[in-house]
């Protein structure tokens, strides 16, 4: 356990949310502990559903005892109707992690198709099929919310792999493809950010 | 006490939250009883931002004893960036009303200004003075969501009221001016929503 790195992964949403729990070792690799959906039904009053997703996610944190926690961030050009659950959803996640005092981290969903195919632009299906890949599941994770969170946490995992043990190219040699082609798309990224 | 019910009234937000409460008493007469923007600061990581607004207003509710809540209803078609940060609040204030079991309510802006100015368009000025005049307050709260908490507060305790005790028609020997222009509005906006 020393080495290794718990991270919780929350794809934040109102009818679905999803949580993925993986560790993470040495050489970037990551193993499932754990994936979930918690629902809960559109005709319950807002502050029920709130109240069930938060307090599941609360005990998930408490058994669990993730190290980090990573959060897909929430964009409102989307669907504004669910736009507004999803962030209701994430503000209490964060408000979690805060009293926890369990570092969080957002990443953009585009970072995240990135981290884990090697293109900002995958879609789902891509997502669920390289999320099982990497973890060495048989199957995809379903539904696609709980291929989400554990991508979220993948995602953030190999980031802050990337971030904490020096340069890339010191890492080069234990990366996979998509790895590489991930690393290769975060530095474009980046770089277009700074730009 | 008894005869009474408290209604906190929430603005919410993320660079400032209002929160104002108020007390209900018998003819629709209202008191109020405190009033306070909690503020936090853009360069603040935004788990800190939230969990010192969330724990602030857990805190106010364990003080105060709220016997409802009233929040504002947050519209995704305002400001995108702003309105990200109320709905995370707003999220966080639905999960503590329901962890504390306290009932809570959501009221539209056009709802909230038509119940104290009697339009539902009313600008920001009117709203505060309005508040002001109900209140018995010498001057208008500030900043602006100071005075929207409260309007917040009032207006649900006015509907409360009105929804409780029977028809419009029997209370109205006791209502102002713009109670009544209220109630219209309030007719009106309910009969274009079934419509």
């Amino acid at each position: 356990m020393a080495n290794t790195v718990r991270i919780l992964g929350i794809d934040p949403g109102l009818t679905r949310c999803g949580v993925g729990i993986i560790d993470l070792a040495a050489g970037r690799k990551v193993t499932l502990v754990s994936v979930d959906v918690y629902r809960s039904e559109p005709a319950t009053p807002l502050e029920q559903r709130i109240g069930s997703i938060g307090d599941r996610i609360e005990a998930l944190i408490r058994e669990s005892k993730p190290d980090v926690i990573a959060l897909e961030r929430v964009y409102a050009d989307v669907n504004v109707r669910s736009v507004m659950g999803t962030a209701q959803i994430s503000g209490v996640v964060l408000l979690l992690a805060n009293r926890f005092g369990i570092p969080i981290a957002l990443h953009t969903p585009t970072e995240v198709k990135a981290a884990v195919t090697g293109s900002g632009r995958a879609d789902k299906k891509q997502v669920g099929t390289m999320v099982a890949k990497i973890l060495g599941l048989k199957e995809m994770p379903k539904p696609a919310d709980a291929a989400d969170s554990l991508a979220i946490a993948i995602c953030h995992g190999w980031r802050g792999a990337g971030a904490s043990a020096g340069s890339a190219e010191a890492n080069s040699g234990t990366m996979t493809a998509a790895q590489q082609a991930w690393h290769a798309a975060e530095r474009a990224a980046a770089a277009k950010r700074e730009g």
